[in-house]
């Protein structure tokens, strides 16, 4: 399946060492002129799957150290930090001329297991229009070009989909790859940093936020179709922000939980 | 101030080469058999605070990866990531004979700067009794022995200080040091790993629930007094949940955000 989809042909990785890789980060995906965060977090969970016996990122976190630099060359690093029977624990980190990018540490583990029978808790998603009734995100209203929608496609609910209009700092909007590509665990974690920043519902102009840190829970593997996703900030402070988010697939189930650390560059 | 308070006394660290220490883990801090995880991070914080311009966690993921021995020796490792301005990067690892018991992956800000007078997002505390009208934490009640109550006060909302009472997955209460330690961000930090699972409110006796990964956003630096947890788990699937939880201070103020994924083991 690996080329078949843009998602496996941007992230393909070149193995020249144990646990190092080279790759080149495409400009598809880009937030203004910097790429996506989630992008680049895929180049290293795509090497940590590699060298893992687990395939599903339970536990992802994230610290974006400095921007990436679209179409040029970048190296993946790899360290396994424990070994475990439902749970491999590794390290990573994405490096552009020398310089670290991003700093990665998750667990993966088998989520393909049905569930136990015994005491079960979830969220079920918020009320939303279907696709068809949302509204394409706008980057001229955010204050920022999205050249990231040639690949992934969003619809934002009607009541938030322009800057400020929503008066709460809230997103709630339905993503999916412009390709069709099912989502699977890699593609939720990549969605879970794809929406409009939460501050956009109650700021409007806000252009980039950058992630200071991002953690990832993915919690069940995902049905295809569209997948909803639910963003709130309850708090800011000192120009930081942390915003908390979940992800609903297609049947309605929890796939995925998110919160991050943020900066709000523009006031 | 070193060495006045347990906190101090029980995190001491010798340095022994760049980024290496050796401490002694003590068995004051045991949740049953176990160091409290909290407690264990609190030696990793510490050796990033000796190497890092700024000694805020505003963001701290730690990764369980092995219980820890109380009474035996220890090393913390620390590199920095990335030095910045505004934040520094660090990892860091705590290991016992040789294998790693937890894997820490932070950034430190400085929190002490006023607060910048533009938008500002907070969370209120909820309502709550008074310490005094509170319940103090049973082990029994929990089916865990607490010898971490030597050092760490905890006195839960009274419906809340009996298993499965609250019949739902939510714990409230008050926290402070036995021995009057005015808090930090770094016992923020240990903090928002030391109150009974929430899962405790609706399941009652559950025994240990080992933590696979906390993440700790610590947002202000307190003030002095009593500190007030609130946590709930929303999400549990194939015997792992995940706990979001927030910190305020005796002034109500906001002054940390938590999620955890823990291990529910007894049914």
């Amino acid at each position: 399946m690996s080329g078949e989809w843009s998602f496996e042909s941007d992230t393909m990785l070149e193995r020249i060492d144990d646990g190092v890789w080279t790759s080149e980060i495409s400009d598809s995906w880009n937030i203004g002129v910097n790429p996506n965060g989630g992008y680049l977090s895929a180049f290293v969970l795509r090497a940590m799957k590699e060298v893992s016996d687990h395939q599903d990122p339970v536990s992802m976190t994230t610290h974006y150290l400095r921007p990436g630099s679209a179409g040029e060359p970048c190296q993946v690093r790899v360290d396994v930090v424990r070994r475990g029977r439902s749970l491999t624990t590794l390290r990573g980190s994405l490096v552009q001329d020398g310089r670290p990018r991003l700093e990665m540490l998750a667990a993966l583990a088998d989520l393909s297991a049905p569930a136990t029978g015994d005491t079960e808790l979830s969220v079920s998603p918020p009320t939303m229009p279907p696709p068809e009734e949302c509204v394409t995100r706008s980057g001229s209203d955010q204050g920022v070009e999205l050249p990231i929608s040639q690949r992934i496609e969003t619809r934002l609910h009607p009541d938030y989909g322009r800057g400020g209009q929503a008066g709460a700092p809230e997103m709630l909007g339905w993503i999916r790859f412009t390709d069709d590509r099912p989502p699977d665990t890699a593609a939720t974690a990549l969605f879970a940093d794809a929406f409009p920043p939460s501050l956009f519902g109650l700021l409007g102009f806000i252009g980039w936020v950058p992630t200071i840190e991002l953690t990832v829970h993915i919690r069940r593997r995902p049905s295809p179709g569209w997948m909803l996703g639910s963003f709130q900030t309850n708090d800011l402070h000192h120009s930081r922000m942390i915003e908390s988010g979940m992800l609903w697939d297609s049947g309605g189930q929890l796939v995925a939980q998110a919160r991050q650390l943020g900066m709000l560059l523009v006031r």
